[in-house]
C-alpha cells in the first residue's frame, strides 16, 4: 500500500496533537515499512527526544504486566504521560500471541495520558530493537514523557528489545526454581534495577540474597550500585521506591552518553540491513527465477549455497 | 583470514574421513564465513543428506543435557554415530556462556562415534537456524547419521534453531510453576514429541495431563498424534521409548516434504540476507564516511533515518 504525502502529513499532525487513532495508525505504517515511513520518522524525529525509556523484563510468570500496571498508575498520579510498548512473543509459526497478560493491563488501558501498543516479535529480522526505538520515538513525539517497554520473557529477543531502553528493570519471583540460573545469560549485564516481585511468597529473602551475591561477584564494578527492590504488585508494596529508582536522574548518565555513539552507529547499520533485507524479499521472495532455482535445489541438481551466490551476483552487491 | 584452496581441500577430506580436528576447524571456518567457505559447503553438500536431525528444546532446568546424554548413549548402543550441536545462549553483552550444562554431557563427550559442538547464538543475525543447518550438514558429511540439536531455553532463538531439525522433542518438568503457560508461545506448534522429564517428582501426572489437554484443545489436527513420554534422565526410565519415538520413520513425512520447498526458499533468502549483512558491516562498519555521519547524528544535525538512506544510496541497491 502506498500513501499520499498528504495522508502522512495528517498522521504526523495527529500524532503531534496526541490523538490516539493517528498514533496507532502511524505506528502500524512505520512497523510495516509502508513507503514514505522514513519521511514521517524524519518529521517526528526533532520531537522524539527527551522521554525516559524504561525496559521491564524477566521470566514468564514474574508478574511483569501487573507491575507495569502499578508503575503506570503511580507515574500518572505523578503527572506523567506514559506510553507502553508490550512486546508479544508472537509465535513464528501460528501468529498466536499471549493475550492473557495484556488483559491484566486493562486497569491502565483506559486511563487518560496512557497509550498501550503491542509489538509483535515475528518478522522483524534483526530489527526488534529498531522497531522498539521507532515506536518509542513516535510515542514521545505524541507527548508521552515516559515510555515503558514490557517484554514477556528473558530470551535473546527480549534482551535485544530492552536495549532500546535507557534504564532496565529485571523482575524475578520466588518459587521459579533457580531464579538466578534462569537469569544468568545476558540479563545480568543489562539490569539497572532488580525487582523481586511477589515478595509475600516463601523464599523471597533467599532470592534477594542470591541476587545481591551475584551482583557482588560480578566483575563489573557498576553492579555494586544496582538496587534490588522487593515488591508485591497485588498490594502495591514497594511500588513507590521502584518508580523512584526508575525515574531517578540516571546515575550512569555519563556511561549512557559514552554508549551513545556506538548506539547510533548500530542503529544506522541496522536500518540499512533491514532495508536491504526488505528489498531482497520484495524483489526475490516471489520471483520466477527464484522459483526455478528452488526447484533445482529440491531436485538435488543445485545446492543452496550456489543458489544464494547466483542471487547475490544478480543483486550485484559484490562489484 | 583467507585460506588457500589446498587447505580447504585438506579440511574437506579430513571431514569426509570423520577426523575430529579437521571437523572442528571446518565448522569454525564456516561459522565465521571465512572466504572460501561456500566452496567447502558445496563440496560437502552431496554427502550431507540422509541424516536424521533431532531438536531437543525446553525451559532451563528441564534436564535437557542429561537427557541428551542418555539419548546419545542409547543411539550409540544401537549402532548410530551421533553429532551433537549444543546451542549456547551466549550473552550478547559479555560473551559468557552457560558452561555448567555442558559438563553434564561429559559422559558422552569421549564416546567413539560422538562429536559435540557448541554453537554460540550471538552475532548470527537472522542466521541461527542457518548456522545449525550448516553445522548439521558438516556433521552428516563426517559420517554421523543422527544429529541432535540441544538448546538451552525456549525463546524465539531456540525455536528458530530447532527449525533446522526434522523432528523436535520439547522437554518440560514438574515444579516449574505453570509449565504449560511457559511453553505456550510458539513451542506447541513445533513439538513432534513431548517429554515430561524428572517424572519421579511431585506433580508429574498433572503436567502430563495438562499437556494432553493442551494438545487436545489445539486447532491443529496433527497434535492429536503427538506422543507425551515420561522420562527420568537420572535412572534412565523412559529413555528407550523416547529414542524410538524420535527415530521412528517420521509419521508426518509427507508434511515434511510439503514444507521442503518453503524451507529451501527460506534458506536461500537467509543465505543472501546474511551475506549482504556481512558485506554491509565489512564495508561500512568502520568507514570514515560513516564516522562523520554518526557524529552528525550525535550532534543532532542529522536523524538516523536520513543517515541510513544516504548509506543505502551509496550502496546503490535501489537502482
Amino acid at each position: 500500500m502506498t500513501m499520499a504525502a498528504r495522508t502522512w502529513n495528517d498522521l504526523v499532525g495527529g500524532v503531534r496533537r496526541g490523538e490516539p487513532r493517528p498514533l496507532a495508525r502511524l505506528i502500524s505504517q512505520v512497523e510495516d515499512r509502508v513507503p514514505g515511513w522514513e519521511q514521517a520518522m524524519k518529521a517526528l524525529y526533532p520531537h522524539s527526544g527527551g522521554a525516559q525509556v524504561i525496559g521491564i523484563t524477566g521470566p514468564p510468570g514474574a508478574g511483569k504486566s501487573s507491575l507495569t500496571n502499578r508503575i503506570t498508575a503511580s507515574l500518572v498520579a505523578r503527572g506523567h504521560r506514559v506510553g507502553i510498548i508490550a512486546v508479544d512473543p508472537t509465535s513464528p509459526f501460528s501468529g498466536g500471541a499471549l493475550l492473557g497478560d495484556r488483559l491484566r493491563m486493562r486497569d491502565v488501558a483506559t486511563t487518560p495520558g496512557v497509550f498501550i501498543r503491542s509489538m509483535a516479535t515475528r518478522g522483524t529480522l534483526g530489527g526488534l530493537c529498531q522497531s522498539a526505538r521507532d515506536v518509542a520515538r513516535i510515542l514521545t513525539a505524541a507527548g508521552h514523557d515516559i515510555v515503558l517497554i514490557e517484554t514477556v520473557g528473558v530470551g535473546h529477543d527480549e534482551i535485544e528489545v530492552v536495549k532500546a531502553a535507557g534504564c532496565v528493570a529485571v523482575v524475578c519471583v520466588p518459587g521459579q526454581g533457580d531464579a538466578v540460573q534462569t537469569l544468568k545469560a545476558g540479563i545480568m549485564e543489562i539490569a539497572d534495577v532488580f525487582v523481586v516481585n511477589k515478595v509475600d511468597r516463601d523464599g523471597a529473602d533467599a532470592v534477594i540474597t542470591d541476587i545481591r551475591a551475584m551482583l557482588a561477584l560480578a566483575a563489573d564494578k557498576r553492579n555494586e550500585t544496582v538496587p534490588v527492590i522487593a515488591t508485591c504488585a497485588l498490594t502495591g508494596q514497594g511500588i513507590e521506591p521502584l518508580v523512584e529508582a526508575l525515574i531517578a536522574p540516571a546515575a550512569r548518565a555519563a556511561e549512557v552518553m559514552a554508549r551513545h555513539e556506538a548506539r547510533v552507529r548500530e542503529e544506522i547499520l541496522t536500518l540499512v540491513e533491514r532495508e536491504i533485507a526488505r528489498v531482497v524479499r520484495e524483489r526475490w521472495g516471489t520471483n520466477a527465477e527464484l522459483d526455478s532455482t528452488v526447484e533445482r535445489v529440491c531436485s538435488g541438481e543445485l545446492d543452496p549455497y550456489s543458489a544464494a551466490q547466483s542471487v547475490l551476483r544478480s543483486i550485484n552487491l559484490k562489484d
